[in-house]
C-alpha cells in the first residue's frame, strides 16, 4: 500500500490523493441499502485526464482494483469501494468546457453536477433533459454510468439519448475518443452506448460531448385522482394509445401520498389509492390537459384537477419529488426498487406490489414513472429486527421476479450494482451474460475496474 | 462446396438454398460503386431463427464465411459478396409480428420493408421515423445493419434510437437477445445498439422489437433560395441556433436542383446556388415557417416561398428526393458520399467540396440532410475512363479527409462497409480500432461474419 500510495504521487499532486482513513471512510459508499462496501485503500481526486491515466497506469502495475465515484448517490451498490481499492472520485473534473447553440452541444468533465449543467444549458435557452431524483447533487459522469433517467423521460428520453461522444481511460491507461461531435455519424461500432450504463466497469469517462435541446416552454400540470391503481393504470394506458405526449407522466400510490402529506402538508387527497400527475409543455398545454382528463374520468377517475397556474404546477411536481423522501421516512431504512415493465402491464405490476406486501407484512409505496412502466417500489423496514429485515430482502427480489414475470426489467434506471448482481443472469441468460462477460475482458483483461459490479 | 449444400439442406428446405451462378451472381453487391465484389457459394434464404441458426452453425463448422443482406440497397458495398461465401438473404422473413399502440412499439423480422412497416404503423396512428432515400425497397435488418438515417433525423433521429431490442443469431449458431420491450432499462452493457450499425459482422438480427412515435400532422415545408452555399449554411445554423425544430432541413446545391429539373421538370430557380428546404409538422407550422423565412431572408436569401398547402409541400419533398437519382443520371458512374460534420462547419464543407470538384475537374452534386451537417456529394464520373475514374476515386477521398478536418465523420448514415474501410482507422485511431476488433472476436472469432468489412 505505501508504494500504492507513493506511485500515485508520482503523477497526482499530493493534496488529490487522500489516505486518512476517516476521511477515505466516507467514500466507502453510495446510497443502496443491503449493499457490502470494502475499505479503500486511498481515495484519489484527479482534476485532468493525464492524472486519471497515471492512476489507472499506476492500478494495472500495481494490480489494485478502482472505483469510479461521481456524487455516490445512486441506489445500486454500484459505486460502493472493495477493500485494499483505489476509490477515484472524478468529482474535481467539474468543468463546463463548451456550450455550443448552433451544435446543440455540451462539453463536461465527468464530475460536473446535473444542475449545474441544466443551469448554464438554460443560460443558453437549451436544456438537458435527464432529471434524476438526485439531480441537484448528482454528477454526469454518474448519470452516464448508471444510463439515469427521471422525470422528464416519457417525452424526452433517457440520458443514453444525449451521449454523442465521450473521452474514456481504459484500465491500463490508454485513451480512448468514442463517438462524434456531430448529430449523426455510424463510423464502426457504438461504443459511446456500451459505456453509458456500463457502471464503471470499463473505463473511467473524463470528457463527454452531450447532446442538448431547445429549452420547452414551461409545463403545465393536473393530478387525477383513482380509487385503484388498476383504474390509473388504465389510464395511463389509455392517454398512450390515444397518442398523447405528456411531458411528465408520473404515479403515486395511496402509501406515498400519505407520506408526502405527512412530510409536508401538501393536502394532497388522502383517501386516494392512486394520484396520477401528467403535465404537458405543447404550445396548449391547458387543450392536452383536458383531452387527458378526460380519458382519465373515463378510466374511472373521482377527480380531475388541472393546476391554474405555472405555480401550481409547480406544487404538484414538487408533491412528487417528495415521495421518495417521504416514504424514506416511513422506516428507519428503505430499499428502493426500481422495476420497469410495459405499460400495459402496469397494473399488474402494482397489483402485484400491494400483493408482495400484504405476504410479507411490510409497507411497499410506490411511485412510478408511470408513462413509462417504471415503478420504484420502496420497502420499509427497520435493520434492527432481523427478520423484519429478511423479509424485506424476500419482498425486494419477489419485486423483481415480478417484473421479469410480466416481460420487465429488474433496472429501468438505476442500474446493477452489487444489489442486483445475482439477477442479472436471470434477465439476460447465460449467452446473454458470457456476451457481456467478453466485452469486459477485452476493455478490462485484469479485471480491476469496479470489480464484483454487474456480474 | 457439395457439403456445404449438403449440410445447408439439412435444415433449410431446398427451394431456399440457391445454387445456380446465374442467380446467386444477383446477390454479389449492393449499390456502391467502387466496391469490389467476389462469388458467393450459395445464397440462402431462411425463413426461420431456427434456419439462420442451422446456417450459422454449418458455417462454423466448415469455416465458411457468411455475408449477410437485405434489400442490397446499400451504398458502401457492406452487403457485397465475398468468394465462396454463404450469402445469407433476410428478406424472406418479413413479418410484422406486432403492432402495440400501448406500448408503442412494433416486432419485426428483419426482412420488413421499411416502406411495409411506416404503412403498418399508420394504420394504428403510428409511424416508424427512420425514412432512408431508399425507404420504399430497404429492409429494416439493411437499416439497423447501416444505422439508416434519411429526412426525418434532424427532428427525429436515427434507426439506432428506435431499436429496443433484437434476437440475433451468432455466429456459432447461439441465439442472444438483447435489449428490452419497454421503455427503459439499463441492465448490463448495451447489446442492442452495439449491433445497430455493426453491418453483419457480430451477428445476424433475426427478431427486432423497435420503438414507434404517434404519427406527427402532416407536415407544411418552404423553400428558400440563395445565392451561395455558404449563405445558406449560415441560414441552417441561425434556425438551429434559435431553437426552432423543423422536421425537414434540407440543402440542394445549384448542380442538383439544375439536375431535377432535368429529370422532371419541377421548374426549381436553375439560378440559385442553394435551395433550402425547411418543413414543420408543429401546430401551427405556417408561424414557424414564418419565422424560419424571416432568418433565411436574414442570412441572404433572396426568395423565400412557403408551400401554400399539402400538395405543393408534397412536391417540394418529391424534387428532394428526386435529387439523388437525378445527380446519377448526369454521368455513367457516381459514388455517393456521406460526410456530416458540424453544423457550424456547413459552409466550409460545401465550399470544400466545390474547390475538391474544381481541382479534379469533376461535376460534384451536393444534397444534404443539412440540419444534421449531413451531407451527400455525389462524384460523376465515366467509369470507361481511366483517368477520370481516378480522379473520382481522389474527389471522393479528399472530400472524407474535408469532414474529418472539419470535426465530421467520414459517414453520417450509409455505413463504412468496404468503400470507407481504410478510412475508418484514420477517424476511430488506433485505440479506437484495436477496441473494436477486440469485439469482433468476442462475438465472431473465427471472423466468418461479412468478412473485410468495417476493418
Amino acid at each position: 500500500m505505501r508504494e500504492l500510495i507513493a506511485r500515485l504521487r508520482e503523477g497526482v499532486p499530493a493534496e488529490a490523493v487522500l489516505t486518512d482513513p476517516d476521511v477515505t471512510a466516507a467514500y466507502a459508499r453510495d446510497q443502496a441499502a443491503f449493499s457490502d462496501a470494502g475499505v479503500p485503500a486511498v481515495v484519489v481526486l484527479p482534476r485532468t485526464a493525464d492524472q486519471v491515466r497515471h492512476v489507472m497506469r499506476t492500478a494495472t502495475a500495481l494490480r489494485v482494483p478502482v472505483v469510479p465515484q461521481g456524487a455516490r448517490t445512486g441506489l445500486s451498490g454500484g459505486a460502493n469501494a472493495v477493500d485494499g481499492c483505489v476509490v477515484l472520485s472524478l468529482a474535481a473534473m467539474d468543468r463546463i468546457l463548451e456550450i455550443d447553440p448552433v451544435e446543440r452541444t455540451a462539453v463536461v468533465e465527468p464530475g460536473v453536477v446535473n444542475a449545474a449543467l441544466s443551469r448554464a444549458a438554460a443560460e443558453h435557452g437549451l436544456c438537458f433533459p435527464p432529471d434524476p431524483s438526485s439531480w441537484q447533487e448528482c454528477t454526469i459522469g454518474g448519470n452516464i454510468g448508471t444510463g439515469a433517467g427521471g422525470l422528464c423521460c416519457v417525452k424526452y428520453g433517457v440520458t443514453a439519448e444525449y451521449v454523442l461522444g465521450l473521452e474514456v481511460v481504459l484500465a491500463d491507461g490508454r485513451l480512448l475518443t468514442t463517438g462524434r461531435r456531430t448529430a449523426k455519424g455510424v463510423a464502426g461500432y457504438d461504443l459511446t452506448r456500451l459505456f453509458v450504463g456500463s457502471e464503471g466497469t470499463l473505463g473511467i469517462v473524463v470528457k463527454a460531448v452531450l447532446g442538448l435541446r431547445p429549452a420547452p416552454p414551461p409545463q403545465l400540470a393536473m393530478v387525477a385522482e383513482f380509487p385503484s391503481a388498476a383504474a390509473a393504470s388504465a389510464a395511463v394506458c389509455s392517454i398512450m394509445a390515444r397518442g398523447h405526449t405528456p411531458s411528465l407522466l408520473e404515479l403515486m400510490d395511496g402509501t406515498s401520498v400519505r407520506a408526502v402529506n405527512a412530510l409536508a402538508r401538501m393536502g394532497l387527497p388522502e383517501s386516494t389509492e392512486a394520484l396520477l400527475l401528467a403535465a404537458f409543455d405543447t404550445p396548449d398545454p391547458a387543450a392536452d390537459l383536458a383531452a387527458v382528463g378526460a380519458l382519465c374520468t373515463a378510466a374511472g377517475a373521482t377527480a380531475v384537477v388541472p393546476a391554474e397556474d405555472q405555480a401550481e404546477s409547480e406544487l404538484l411536481l414538487q408533491a412528487r419529488r417528495l415521495a421518495l423522501p417521504a416514504l424514506e421516512r416511513l422506516a428507519p431504512s428503505t430499499m428502493i426498487d426500481d422495476v420497469c415493465v410495459p405499460r400495459g402491464r402496469l397494473g399488474d405490476m402494482l397489483d402485484g406490489v400491494a400483493e408482495v406486501a400484504r405476504k410479507h407484512a411490510l409497507t411497499i409505496g410506490v411511485c412510478a414513472h408511470a408513462g413509462d412502466g417504471n415503478t420504484h417500489p420502496v420497502v420499509c423496514f427497520d435493520p434492527h429486527d432481523p427478520d423484519q429485515t429478511r423479509r424485506a430482502r424476500e419482498a425486494f427480489d419477489a419485486i423483481m421476479a415480478l417484473g421479469l414475470e410480466l416481460g420487465g426489467t429488474i433496472t429501468g434506471e438505476h442500474g446493477v450494482g452489487l444489489l442486483k448482481r445475482d439477477w442479472l443472469a436471470r434477465e439476460l441468460g447465460e449467452t446473454g451474460v458470457e456476451v457481456q462477460r467478453g466485452i469486459k475482458a477485452v476493455l478490462d483483461p485484469l479485471g480491476l475496474l469496479n470489480p464484483g459490479k454487474l456480474f
